[in-house]
């Protein structure tokens, strides 16, 4: 049986992978009268007096909407909000197992950018945060920082920043095992979308100078064709020099290459034109820009990829669980920039340097130390 | 310690009455890969194929939207979204432990009738059924009758319908406490809002022939000032010879009082003019329409309130977690009024005929038998 085929088997089991559960139990007529009426009804004057205390007497305190509108769900594309449910469901676990953060899956009836703000924004009440997930790009960018502005509980799309904090920290120890210095590196970035933008912010916040970034056309500079609007803005810092070409011609003398974008486009012969112990990620899924193995035969250090039958993945639940729960504990009202590198910096420093090697520059998943000292970073960087 | 600030002490103490629980483990890469990527990508695609997959393969299947905008919370009134939330988590509690249903509470920041509409036919992918809640009239009537139409789940506003079952149920069995015939009775209902509507309609469907609505402004007729357009249509199927007066008036010769109205406002003087072996509902919370004492001195029979410390509770606890169960279970796309009145049936059936009496005419809010007999009868009525 393959995992496709075991996996759906379970599901049917499981017959929904999340539940809700009581935290009181209802047992006497008592119990009825304490949890809920008429003893709830002081629980609400109090709220009614002051809205913050919803933190203190609700779920508010600890529960992420984890919010889709089908529109790029995982590899597959636009399969609309039903058949984005069962990864909305497993992302809602996660948030649970791995961060002991309630969360529960919103898949949204709309892929209408101003609609997807409004219902975000009605349902929002019951929620200490919302992780946006799966939602196409470039509407993906607008939906997030219209929805830092019009709330005041944390925004996060997490397949921009869960996955940049998670690149940013297997970089942070790429550079300890290579030697390399930060600010002469040449990064290349290929894939425009969601990832490969917030990808290109943070390693910029972090002080990496130098990036190109790439897609199916090759290198995208200001006379590139058919940018969207953030990747014009984009144009505004990287790219700074003007270069233009093929991914190939972008390669010549990196240092470092981030792949999100599509299978096998990397070749042995482009890693070998660049620059000494270079660092890879390719995190194209299921299968990588280039496989580990034939990076490494070409002069390749460091590789990273998606997947956890190589070394170094990268995997976002290493971030997004402490992250939120960071946020929800220190009372956070956004997920600032200084927050996703103090988790950058947190996951790359759960390694101690004498362990950090070309294969290990990432803490396990199943570390179970990550969800706290993300969180405990994050907590100490709210401002 | 009232038990108001035993209440707020323990709301304190749970900080979220609900929380999410993960139904599979996840503590090995193969757990990881199973429930989330790469596997779950075989569910999405079955259910991109098929819709309807989604009630197999995910929490759709099983749980339940318990929706307000808190405009009529309890009786508090309009307390607003965040104030709410304590009421709707405790139904999203009850709902859980009562009925084996999960369910999240969702406060919409927002009391805009298209507003409230458009939010809910946009989050319904995850869910199964709609459980409105605490939503002021007449607002409520169009909200749910809208949602009926563009929803393919089951579509519930509680307030209304399940305070209706349970009192059908209560007036079932005080038919045979008193030996009256529903065909003769004379029935009055006070309070003209969510609940007194539901009820009449309900009472009507059943097979009773004659009911008087009344509000704050004494008995509703054709000719009565400011109605809504939902009393203007109860107009026509109520009061059909066209009665003027006061409660005082309405209750001369009356049968059933149904009260859903204010404390105190049914005088012992005015049950005297009742028929004799009167049925009376004193549902106002936390002190009825008339105490309990009072109207059995005055030659009430059968007596019933809100309140657990008097016999005869009417307790919405008793239909809403077996209706939604046996919606759920049997795949229900709405609750049909047959439905309705096969739950209150089944409320009331569930206590021998030679048990029933004026002091124990509906079963206990726990009862174990209550949500399983409720969700069967339900069940067995879905065309």
């Amino acid at each position: 049986m393959t995992i496709y085929e075991k996996s759906l088997q379970l599901h049917e089991e499981w017959n929904g992978k999340l539940e809700t559960a009581s935290k009181c139990k209802i047992s006497t007529r008592e119990d009825l009268a304490l949890a809920y009426t008429p003893g709830v009804a002081e629980a609400c004057k109090v709220i009614a007096q002051d809205k913050e205390a919803a933190y203190k007497y609700t779920i508010k305190a600890n529960t992420v909407a984890v919010v889709s509108d089908g529109s790029a769900v995982l590899g597959l594309g636009n399969i609309g909000a039903y058949a984005a449910l069962p990864v909305m469901e497993g992302k809602a676990v996660l948030f649970k197992e791995f961060g002991n953060v309630n969360a529960f899956p919103i898949c949204l009836a709309t892929q209408d950018t101003e609609e997807i703000i409004q219902t975000i924004v009605n349902i929002a009440p019951a929620f200490g945060g919302i992780n946006l997930e799966d939602i196409s790009a470039p509407r993906c960018f607008e939906i997030e920082s219209r929805l830092k502005e019009l709330l005041d509980i944390p925004v996060f799309h997490d397949d921009q920043h869960g996955t940049a904090i998670v690149v940013l920290a297997g970089i942070i120890n790429g550079l300890k095992v290579t030697g390399k210095k930060m600010e002469d590196c040449q990064v290349v970035v290929n894939g425009a979308g969601s990832a490969g933008v917030a990808i290109t912010k943070l390693l910029l916040t972090y002080g990496f100078k130098s990036i190109t970034m790439c897609d199916i056309s090759g290198i995208l500079s200001k006379r590139s064709d058919g940018l969207n609007w953030m990747q014009e803005s984009m144009m505004e810092i990287t790219n700074l020099t003007g270069r233009t070409g093929t991914l190939s011609d972008a390669l010549k003398g990196a240092d470092i290459f981030v792949g999100v974008s599509a299978p096998g486009i990397v070749t042995a012969e482009m890693v070998t034109t660049m620059n000494k112990d270079a660092i890879i990620f390719a995190m194209a899924n299921p299968i990588p820009e280039i496989m580990p193995d034939v990076a490494k035969a070409a002069g390749a250090r460091v590789i990273g990829t998606g997947r956890s039958d190589f070394p170094n993945q990268v995997n976002n639940v290493i971030a997004f669980p402490g992250i939120f729960k960071g946020a929800l504990e220190g009372r956070a009202t956004q997920i600032t920039e200084d927050m996703k590198l103090a988790a950058a910096l947190a996951i790359a420093n759960l390694i101690p340097d004498n362990e950090v090697s070309d294969i290990h520059i990432l803490p396990e998943p199943f570390d179970p130390r990550v969800a706290n000292v993300v969180s405990q970073a994050v907590k100490d960087h709210i401002k």
